[in-house]
């Protein structure tokens, strides 16, 4: 029988169709090289020179709202516009283009700008929420946008270029291409079974208990079997929606404890605010129903071996196949012996 | 007629069958985030704790001979391993796993300590070459080798633990998933028309002369249209070949040629050792004809604004899709522009 934590291996990721190598024996490499630095971790709670924060003026002039929970707005420097005609370009089918036409948003978590998720009440982080689903709700108006990514870069090592805590939306005319593997893969299950695929990877997984990191009344946090990252784990809903809109004031109050408890977990591990691109991934908007879809979010965080040092996916990764060296059962593992309560607050 | 310069766009990857996202106007967008560290530049000839300098003792005590040109033993911390028995695991299709034979190897590219790739002779870097060829056709030998991918990670932002010169080949017992997604490319394509892709892609390339940074007798180094990283780009072979097996003396020596030009080109924007991942990608082995595989080799540089601030392919690129600010055609002209004689040496 296959040896998870002694033989190198391959595992297959259900939601892309593609493969990821694990290379368990590797862990024992010493590291010799980049090291990052520590951001320093004394903000205050206001800082007249961030754009994010309350009643400061933003790049174009603007001046924020003296606003007390959470907070949106048109990126200053969005890579996606509204404004954008449609439009091709096509050179003997070897050199294709097209344009794309998008909102770009930004969203503060808080007023505060020493905050991050993990330091914030669920309180608090249920009116994201809230806001995230007002905000699909609002994007799903335009008949054009045909997709909506909701994400946070968390730290400097993830090219967050402010600390205040904040997130964004980006919603434009066509499908990226993860999504467009996930449609396909989720897609070929459900017409196969008249179930959804992580409704069924859902039951596998709480009936193993080896990757389970929360289980609350209405969201699931896991470290998927086909994790790429080190502690690369997963939020899926227990009710298999197709996106954020469909979730009642029970759901996103669960949400909110769901992702405040992982976040911590998170920030404990290394006694570090832990950085991570995290992201929902949601049914195409504007395309008609959408059984096939489940509602998840990934959390993608590059650390490996302590707060400074993090796992490069670099030449055979970008060239030929993501790998990783720790087991998603050894960061499961881990992520299951972290405290609850945050590290700062111990 | 789609503006390149000014409209965000998509643009397909005839390779993957994937789009890029491009948003050329956002590289006005000021950088407030993540600097690197720029590394010391004044290493030694020779470094006694270097494990790939001649004569040094290496993790295992092997002690390497005094040797003169390039270098190659197996990887003392290899991800792949020789002795792993074939083995698979499937829980209701929704765990699905198998293990992964493999001999990964370092390659030491020369004898100094203190080179890389654009400071070395054509006729340095040829020797390179020559064993690149030696390995994959030893490799090859392994009839349960089915690919083998020739790589280099080049500075410690591409998590490279050793500034010594160097590369790696991992060759395994499948094909990884870019590998499987160029060969479905490039099969259907050479289904349809009977010439490989590349060929037709550098026809027209050629034709445009827009994108193009090294045109030899034999290799022709450019800016692929659908680059994704600041300033990717591409080795194509102007004779449709699957591997580096059909490579003659004179085809070797213009590759070295090409492969000095173009990574002098790099050092020279921002006159500072450039770093990349970068690697061949070549036919199946042990697998058939191939004639739809055309020799490739790809250059993965994250350097955008200077010497010190990268691009962060991070939450929306992780999530949804690659994109980029500067144009395939500002980075080739960007390159172009670049002088042919290292900057160190004028
Ligand atoms: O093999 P090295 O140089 O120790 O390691 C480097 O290259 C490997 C192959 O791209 C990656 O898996 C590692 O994350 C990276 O640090
Ligand atoms: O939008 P920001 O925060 O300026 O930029 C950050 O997130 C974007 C979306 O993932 C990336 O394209 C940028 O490379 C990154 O620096």
């Amino acid at each position: 029988m296959l040896n998870f934590s002694e033989q190198p291996h391959k595992r297959k990721n259900l939601l892309t169709g593609e493969y990821i190598l694990v290379s368990p024996h590797r862990s024992k490499r010493p590291w010799q090289g980049q090291v990052e630095d520590l951001a320093p971790d004394d903000r205050p709670q206001y800082d007249p020179k961030c754009y994010l924060c309350p009643g400061n003026a933003r790049a174009d002039g603007t001046v924020n709202p003296a606003y007390k929970d959470s907070f949106v707005f048109v990126n200053d420097f969005s890579a996606l516009l509204e404004d954008t005609a449609l439009d091709a370009f096509n050179e003997e089918d070897l050199l294709q283009a097209e344009t794309e036409r998008g909102i770009c948003k930004v969203i503060s978590f808080s007023p505060r700008h020493d905050l991050t998720l993990p330091e914030m009440s669920a309180a608090e982080i249920k009116s994201v929420v809230d806001l995230w689903q007002r905000e699909f709700r609002e994007l799903s108006a335009y008949e054009w946008i045909k997709y909506i990514q909701i994400f946070e870069n968390k730290g400097s090592i993830m090219g967050c270029s402010n600390p205040h805590p904040h997130g964004q939306i980006w919603a434009q005319s066509s499908l990226p291409v993860e999504i467009q593997k996930e449609s396909e893969q989720q897609a070929i299950y459900f017409r196969s079974k008249g179930r959804t695929l992580l409704q069924d990877y859902l039951d596998v997984e709480l009936r193993k208990n080896e990757r389970i990191i929360v289980n609350n009344d209405y969201f699931v946090a896991l470290v998927p079997f086909w994790a790429a990252w080190p502690y690369e784990t997963m939020i899926i809903s227990k009710r298999a929606v197709p996106s954020i809109l469909a979730f009642t004031e029970e759901e996103k109050e669960d949400l909110a404890k769901t992702l405040q408890e992982l976040t911590i977990r998170y920030d404990n591990i290394f006694k570090t605010s832990f950085p991570y691109s995290a992201g929902m991934h949601q049914a195409p908007v504007n395309s008609g129903e959408q059984p096939a879809w489940h509602w998840h979010m990934h959390f993608y965080p590059p650390l490996l071996r302590s707060a400074t040092v993090k796992k490069f996916m670099v030449g055979y990764e970008m060239l030929a196949n993501p790998q990783r060296d720790i087991t998603p059962e050894q960061a499961a593992d881990t992520l299951k012996q972290q405290a609850t309560v945050h590290y700062k607050a111990q």
